[in-house]
């Protein structure tokens, strides 16, 4: 059966980054349904809100969405609950993509764009499972209110379940098991409840079904510095919505290759993924062709092996990106003075 | 009159690097009357409690309180309430110490112990203000549940008021004016509204008091990148309890000198202020003589400057600790070979 696509360029570099996935698809001649929508402020633009429920509905009925990006200045006046972030949080929480993976894995021939020295870096392979529809992004009660005096109060609410919490850490143990077997968990179990909790769930599912895989407990301000001093050290790093947010930004920032970073989110099996670039929509350099489309095709080459079905395709383009990077080919974020189309011609030409 | 500082060694590393302090105030021969009180670890083997109430009050009649460093393995077991950390939050928290200063400075003859290249960090000089007594690591309701059919709910809550958050804002406009005037502010207001409010908050305190102040906002997560990317663009970043717990240790950690950074934690003025080193207790070299005693050495001179009165004193300390290291004086952690003894004994003969 036909699988399906879903394309939601958003806004700032999406379209053009997206639209590299475009060309590629066809270069690829594979049996899959591609469609489009409108989302985050091109969406807000269009409709008023920034994903309709259509847009919802088809996501949830699609093999896989593709994400460019959401946001810009543009939108910054909106209504918090009509801002393009809000569109993006429903997006995830509606289609239940409980589990994000966000690789930081350093490129060779990109080792020294790192800030930090090359032998801190070179062959960096860790991968985030950032818990995604659950936390502070979603708890209850929030809001602003007044409290009299000209006074206001502003409350967010951090939650977690026992079964939030062992859903995406089966995950982080799964994935392990296929790479160096080794998880490390990151939470304030020292100071939040929330993440006491995060700990002890996380220990127990491992104790009763994944001995084999080694193990550890950070706490997330000691991560923060451990992923400066020494990155090499992790595999597979597991933590909540807020932690996994800013960590996964840090350690996707050591690789010196922000703009070749995809991400995946998943749900449950059989149901379609979410990808989408770590970059975000960088407004300065939108409709100037300077963005570097490698984030996205890889985004699209996660969701051909999580998602789609088409294994042998992902490494095709998995292998192409290498070889046109190795080639020389490069944009500008990463040291070279290719156009984002002159970057997309490359990995087209490499397949 | 005679001011008074009360030393609270606490755990691990915190009492062998308070000695050094100990023995320098004797070598520096000032009116300074000292006393000393059990903490953390240290306090609960003694009377079960991570601190009294007695040296709770002690702490806040006293002109300045030093501390070394709290926890350990050996506690992990304590009931949440009564665990080290309770004892060190519910310090700040009656002390009333809402700002806490957290500089993270790169020492010119330690520039190359970073893992990131020189020409990042030679010159580094970022002033952490982080919100130190509310936010999430205070707010209620708070705790774990049963919900029945074997699962349990963590619960915290992030909360924060106008007045919170103007009182910490002021602070940092305040210093950067002795600095290089540009203030960073960090949230995630994009999906928390007590971080909408504190970044609205932030606005209105630099328009009505602080326009000759720069002004910036930046996401949290951006934050965590841009500090890996370009961490000298920064000058005062103010940020939540939170956010400020890993921003300003990954921070800390992109120096190369941890060993070396001191903390001051303030609140109102004529109020006593919380000196304390940013390293943990170490646990795994404590008792071995291989601790560096700067950092505590230089919250101790951040304590002789802001609480004691003692500036001459305190650029005393400070520049004996420079000259001791520009003359090669060195413990194991920034590629050296002395004890926590001999260090001391450097820092004393260069005064
Ligand atoms: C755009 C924003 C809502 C989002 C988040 O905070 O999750 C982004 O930072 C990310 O990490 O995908
Ligand atoms: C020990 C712990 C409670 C503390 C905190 O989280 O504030 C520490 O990490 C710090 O930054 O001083």
């Amino acid at each position: 059966m036909t699988k399906s696509l879903l394309l939601l360029p958003g806004d700032g570099i999406g379209p053009e980054v997206i639209g590299e996935v475009k060309r590629l698809i066809g270069a690829l001649a594979l049996d899959i349904a591609v469609e489009e929508a409108l989302f985050g402020g091109a969406a807000i633009d269009a409709t008023g809100l920034p994903i309709t429920d259509e847009t919802v509905a088809r996501a949830c009925s699609s093999d896989a969405v593709l994400m460019g990006a959401v946001g810009g200045p543009k939108w910054a006046g909106q209504a918090y609950d009509r801002r393009p972030e809000a569109g993006l949080l429903r997006l995830r929480s509606e289609m239940g993509v409980y589990a994000n993976l966000r690789p930081a894995r350093c490129f060779a021939a990109l080792a020294d764009s790192s800030s930090l020295k090359r032998e801190f870096v070179e062959g960096l392979d860790i991968l985030f499972v950032r818990e995604l529809v659950g936390g502070v992004y979603f708890g209850t009660p929030r809001g602003i209110e007044d409290i009299g005096g000209g006074e206001r109060r502003g409350v967010n609410t951090q939650v977690y379940t026992s079964s939030e919490i062992r859903r995406v850490a089966r995950t982080a143990f799964e994935l392990a098991r296929g790479r160096s077997n080794r998880v490390c968990s990151a939470e304030k179990s020292n100071v939040m409840e929330s993440g006491l909790l995060w700990k002890e769930e996380v220990t127990a599912l491992h104790k009763a079904e994944y001995a084999d895989v080694e193990l550890t407990h950070m706490l997330a301000d000691n991560m923060a510095m451990q992923l400066v001093k020494n990155p090499k050290q992790f595999d597979v790093i597991v933590t909540d919505n807020l932690f996994g947010d800013l960590l996964s930004d840090e350690a996707a920032m050591l690789t010196g290759s922000l703009g070749m970073l995809p991400s995946a989110a998943i749900g449950e099996a059989g149901k379609p993924g979410l990808y989408e670039p770590i970059h975000g929509s960088a407004p300065d350099i939108a409709g100037q062709g300077l963005a570097n489309p490698c984030a996205a095709i890889l985004s699209f080459a996660m969701a051909l092996r999580f998602s789609l079905g088409e294994t042998a395709a992902a490494d095709r383009v998995e292998a192409a990106v290498d070889k046109a990077l190795t080639g020389g080919a490069c944009t500008r974020d990463i040291g070279g003075t290719l156009s984002t189309e002159e970057m997309g011609t490359a990995i087209i030409a490499a397949l």
